[in-house]
């Protein structure tokens, strides 16, 4: 399976570490960075070395891990506390980096209750965090295979932002739909917004597309209505950083606005969500906490000026789509279809 | 009257030139390039030297007046006439520039009728040319007298592109609206989406706001829904480059997504309009032609690359907005609202 690997782990006697693909410098070039403290790791997550949902889940799982964490040494268990804290304060919308961290820390608690000395609690640690990848492939083809076919056998498909091998630990959320249904012999091509300020369309999901040879168009996102509106976009697939119980989603910022012109066309909007991406906790997108980023991710494109200096921004780097929008939810167990209710949602 | 001038005409002995501020290195340079030929005048419009519907009205006009036609010499008709079809077919969505050489062809006509020698044509051109100038400035300030009426004293108002100074000869439409209310101490704060993909917004209506001390905000695009979900837009308030009969309208790429998104937030959508800009020979905007330009504009920002080599790009440079998403035209004689038939707008 052909795909680029955002998180790599490297075991090496005695300790490891933790290899990210540098995301901010794709398509370009293409450097691997080592980490081995968790707060380096936080800082790569905040920095956006690497990003997307799931992706940054596995980060802060591998983040645990580190040989600066002393595994022989006294005090441990402090150590660790630190180390949850510091990944979980990298970044508050996508509720995967808190999901995964919660899962860690009940294997931890699993490991203490048995009595394991510091070194089998490394190993449990290191074994789930290894899970969490492998489930993390899993649940993005057993998704993808349900998004299939849910698509014509020849559509326009438009998405938003990156959400495919970079945003995962390898296949892809709703890019691996789209590339699944190019696998199958559907005739896909995708409509890609560019995706500012990042630009994580018009560079990383160009780039995987182009690499897995499936037709791809960027624009920006402001024609994408218009695209529309000329009749040549089949369904909107995106992404999720966060679902509330009542369907409300958090997804990269232009999203909103791709749904409600979506709405407009009647044209469907499916997100992927692999269920760790949903919080039944909070019972609407009102809750969700959205991040604001530095104004530079706006005045500056790769280091380049396009505004006055002084110039005021506001940097959202995510809304919220209601749940009202949503015409299905695939996850890596079905299709969850309107409405959406709590009750809806668990089962 | 502080403001940029955009556009500038040099009259030296025996000749002339036209002086255009160089949109494209704004805010980071203010340089003025000198035009002799209509040929690189109609070049500079094509490359955005000058952008703006009403701006390039008045540039092409101003490019029939120039030394390179050899007003004393035999022939000077077939010149004429080769000047008006370079000028013509510079860019092709905003009206603005066939109604200018319209009007200067009916002068040249008068002239002829009159028997005037070429030096008088050529001054009947010039006349005609100032006056077209001036009245821009006029209908600019007429309009947005008429605009200001329509907002409350403390506004928040959505601004696409750039319509300020730099999109006319000095005073702007849309960002004249804004400016005017703001002289007449309405408390008004613009959010400038940034447009991609020249970024007019975050570059030249940023430096007119900062100029003009008018409290504003940058945003992406895409972010703009998620700011009418937060309640933060009073109304919306962009130009127009071309309206059909119908009142749909040809503007900016991302004008269309901006409309949309207001109607389902119940905000008030306005499209500064002076008459030079309707067409009403088109029933409906399904006729107006759409600008598409070139991938660099979408895959590079200020020379820098951000997409992989060899993506394929749609870059239409307009959208159409339907006439009935339009909450009122802004217009010099006072303000078009709904429903628009041609016989509405006729009066």
């Amino acid at each position: 399976m052909s795909g680029f690997q955002s998180i790599r782990w490297e075991e090496t006697t005695g300790g490891g570490s933790l290899v990210l693909l540098d995301q901010r410098r794709l398509p370009f070039e293409t450097l691997y960075l080592s980490f081995e403290t968790p707060e380096s790791v936080a800082q790569a997550i905040r920095d956006m070395v690497v990003r997307g949902a799931p992706a940054i889940g596995v980060t802060a799982a591998y983040g645990l891990c580190l040989p600066s964490l002393r595994w022989s040494e006294p005090g441990l268990r402090q150590r660790l506390d630190a180390a949850f804290a510091v990944l979980a304060a990298s970044r508050p919308t996508a509720v995967n980096l808190f999901w995964a961290l919660e899962r860690m820390r009940g294997v931890l608690y699993a490991a203490e209750s048995a009595g394991s000395d510091n070194l089998s609690v490394r190993q449990r640690l290191l074994d789930a965090a290894h899970a969490l990848f492998e489930e993390d492939r899993n649940v993005n083809i057993a998704l993808s295979d349900y998004g299939v076919d849910l698509l014509p056998d020849k559509a326009n498909l438009l998405h938003h932002c990156n959400t495919g091998s970079l945003a995962t630990v390898e296949y892809g959320t709703a890019l691996g739909i789209i590339r699944r249904a190019h696998e199958r012999g559907k005739q896909i091509h995708a409509y890609l917004s560019e995706t500012r300020p990042r630009l994580q369309g018009a560079s990383l999901s160009a780039y995987e597309m182009a690499t897995l040879r499936i037709p791809y168009t960027v624009l920006v996102d402001g024609a994408a209505a218009y695209l529309m509106q000329k009749g040549n976009v089949d369904a909107v697939v995106v992404g999720c950083d966060r679902v509330a119980a009542n369907g409300d989603t958090a997804n990269k910022i232009g999203t909103y606005m791709h749904a409600l012109c979506a709405k407009a066309h009647g044209i469907p909007f499916y997100v992927a969500m692999p269920t760790s991406t949903l919080d039944i906790s909070l019972s609407s997108g009102a809750d969700i906490p959205v991040e604001e980023r530095p104004s530079e991710e706006v005045t500056e494109i790769r280091g380049v000026r396009i505004a006055p200096e002084g110039t005021k921004v506001w940097n959202p780097a995510f809304d919220i789509t209601p749940g009202g929008l949503v015409t299905g939810f695939i996850t890596e167990r079905g299709v969850l279809h309107p409405p959406f209710t709590v009750e809806s949602i668990q089962k």
